[in-house]
This record gives structure tokens, C-alpha cells and sequence, in this order.
């Protein structure tokens, strides 16, 4: 019989990872996996949120070939190509960067994916289909980039 | 005069859908409300996600020729034939299944649609404008469906 | 030492915004950061939700020319002029209004972009990247928005 009352938990973490390409995308779910156990979240939701405006937090199918239809896909809706005004340095006045990166594409591929993923946890694993796999998708690499997630919700014995 | 300190609540539960045709949109509002009511939420969120890849949850007006415009949008962004490698069986190595449906388009259709909706709660009633409805947006149908729903916050009286 | 237990938070308010373009993203964070501090949210999430179903919420970066990129991939996404059933009076039997607005396009990309955002909160502050901002998309303006905000999570000392 469970008699005690659940006790609130919330902790907060950070993933750090290097991608390899222009584009990418890197499955997190075992390492979500494993901060909800080393919690010791019973119930709640991990809020997972990229930290770059050129990246996005999604939901899918890892199958290789899959992934490079998420490619054409993207190449599809943003063309890399396409002229942004973002990357026209005689135009822009603000947030300019040495070295300023070319990457108006990665900027709007990122707008239409988003950039978190808020899962729920039940009796201490995240609650996934069959197919599903958390990923980080990378739109602008390769670069080092940060994924914070937060764990909310009640602890388990 | 409200003396009693709130009490966390942390709830979950499944909804089960058989949806009817390829492309279709479901409204969960009334099921999503009755279950904050029944678990006594007074303020917090309620985390909506699909357990599928080529499903998504998202709001919009509940609008029949609107969800006519959504299907034509998605044609449009992910047509059926065009060709997924997915959807090839002698490229496939990976998560091959007896029976593979033909569904690349619907994975890219998921994939700009996202797999999950957090909303608000105050007062025990879900925060919604006038039009808003949370619809689950089945994209390889028909199909049995599972949504996933984890309520978080505090109970009231 | 922090020899206090942590106390459970819950908050909810609302931001109201008058837009001023059919087709505009405003800047949310700040009023968001004044928000968290003000409830005293030391650990948790901010989820930020609009009320209607032709904005949106997104994060990404606040840069004017690249806020015109947006537009534009808005526009090729879900064209303004492309004769949707929503928009046709002759055909429309639900939810009609006096002043029906013709603006099919702009649930089309509402759709695509998503109606709210789940933000991490670390040490009393929101969890954001260097360009990282929370906007809100009018994409059927001017008008009259709302947007809900639900802060969730510990309070600090």
C-alpha cells in the first residue's frame, strides 16, 4: 500500500552535443531517458528546449532514409538558396557578428519545426509510441550546441 | 476565505481514437475538459501528446471547409507521391515492418505539425479562445489511436 | 545552506497586445522575465499560450530583415491569395460572423507554426539562447491578441 504523499521534484539539466553536419538529426531520448531515472521522476513532463534560433526540438521516426526525406522536406519549404535578406551583410544593422554565418534557411527551417518538445513521464519512464524518438535537429552545422531540460513532477519511491 | 494550502496534483491518462479516413482532424476539447474536471485541477497545464509518428496535435478553428484548407496545406507542403525514400522497400534496412505502409508524406506532414500541445488551466477550466479546439490530426488514417494527457498543477476545494 | 523546502508555485496571467500589421512578431520576453521574477518562480516552466487561432507563439531571433524572411516564407508556405474554401461565404455553413474576415491564410499558418511555447526557468530566470526570443506571429492583423501565461514549478527564497 502506498502511504506516503508524493513529493514535488523539479530539476533542471543541460545536454551538450556536436553535430557533424549542415544538417542533422540526433536522437536525445536515451539521454532524456536517463536524467528522468537519475531524477527520480515518477510522474510529470520533461520540458526538452533547444537553445539556438538555428536548431529544433521534434518528434519521429529515427530510420535513416526517413531522415533524409526531413532534408528534402526542409530544403523544400526554406530552399538554402533562396535569397534571405538575413544574409544580405550591405542590409542588415542589427545583430551583426563577425563571421556572421549564412544561414537565413536554418533560421526559417527552424521557425516551422520549434524549438521544444514537452513529454510526460509515467511511473518513471517518458511516456513514448512505438516509433517515437525525441530529436534534436540540427539545421545549421556543424556546431556545438546546448539542449536544457526540465523535469517537473512528482518523485517516486 | 480560502485557509487550505493548494495540493499538487499530477494525473495521466489515454485517450483512445479510431480515426476514419487518411487525412482527418479530431477534436479532443470536451474529452481534454471532462478529464480536468475529474481530476479536480484548479490551475496548471495539461500536456497533450500523440504516441504516433504520423499523427500530430495541434489547435485551430474546429471549421469544416478550414479542415478542408489544412488537408490541401499539407498536400501542398508534403504531397502523397512525391517520391520518399521511405516509402522505398529496397533502400529500407532499418524499422522495416510486414505490411509497411506507404506513409513518408504522412511522417513529413507530422514533422511540421508537431506531436504535442501543453495548455493552460485556471479556475479548473481549460484556457481557450473563442475558436480554439485541440485536434488530433491523423495523417495515415484510418488507424487506431492513443493520446497521451498529463495533467499538472494544483487541485482546488 | 538552504535548510527551507521548497514551496510549489502555480500563476497564471494574461498579456494583451494590440498589433499593428496583417503580418508582425512581437516581442514577448521581457514582459515574460518581469513575469517570473514577479511570481517568484526560482524553478519550473513558463508556458505561453495564444488565445487565438490566426497567431501564433515561436522562439527564434529578433532581427528585423530576418522577420521579413519569415513573412515571405509565410507567404510561399500558405499563400495569401490562394482561394481558400474557409474564405468562400457561398460555401460556408459553421462558426460564420458579421465581418467574416477573409483569412484562410492566415490558420494556414498558424497551423504551421504552432499556438504555444514551453519555456524552462533555471535560478529564477527564463532559459534562453544568445538570439533566442519568445514573438508572438499576427499573421491576420491589426488586431486585438491575447496571450495566456501559466508559471509553474518552485518558488525561491
Amino acid at each position: 500500500m502506498e502511504t506516503l504523499a508524493p513529493t514535488s521534484i523539479c530539476r533542471h539539466t543541460k545536454i551538450w552535443i556536436t553535430t557533424e553536419r549542415p544538417t542533422q538529426f540526433i536522437d536525445l531520448t536515451d539521454r532524456l531517458e536517463a536524467l528522468v531515472e537519475e531524477a527520480g521522476l515518477r510522474f510529470g513532463v520533461v520540458n526538452v528546449q533547444t537553445l539556438h534560433t538555428t536548431t529544433a526540438i521534434v518528434m519521429n521516426e529515427l530510420e535513416p532514409l526517413l531522415l533524409a526525406d526531413f532534408a528534402s522536406l526542409l530544403e523544400s519549404a526554406a530552399p538554402r538558396d533562396a535569397g534571405y535578406r538575413h544574409d544580405d551583410p550591405t542590409a542588415r544593422t542589427v545583430n551583426l557578428m563577425p563571421g556572421e554565418r549564412i544561414n537565413g534557411h536554418a533560421h526559417c527551417r527552424a521557425l516551422l519545426l520549434g524549438s521544444s518538445v514537452c513529454l510526460n513521464v509515467i511511473d518513471g519512464q517518458l511516456v513514448l509510441g512505438r516509433w517515437q524518438r525525441v530529436l534534436l535537429a540540427e539545421l545549421d552545422g556543424p556546431r556545438a550546441r546546448e539542449v536544457s531540460v526540465l523535469i517537473l513532477g512528482e518523485a517516486g519511491r
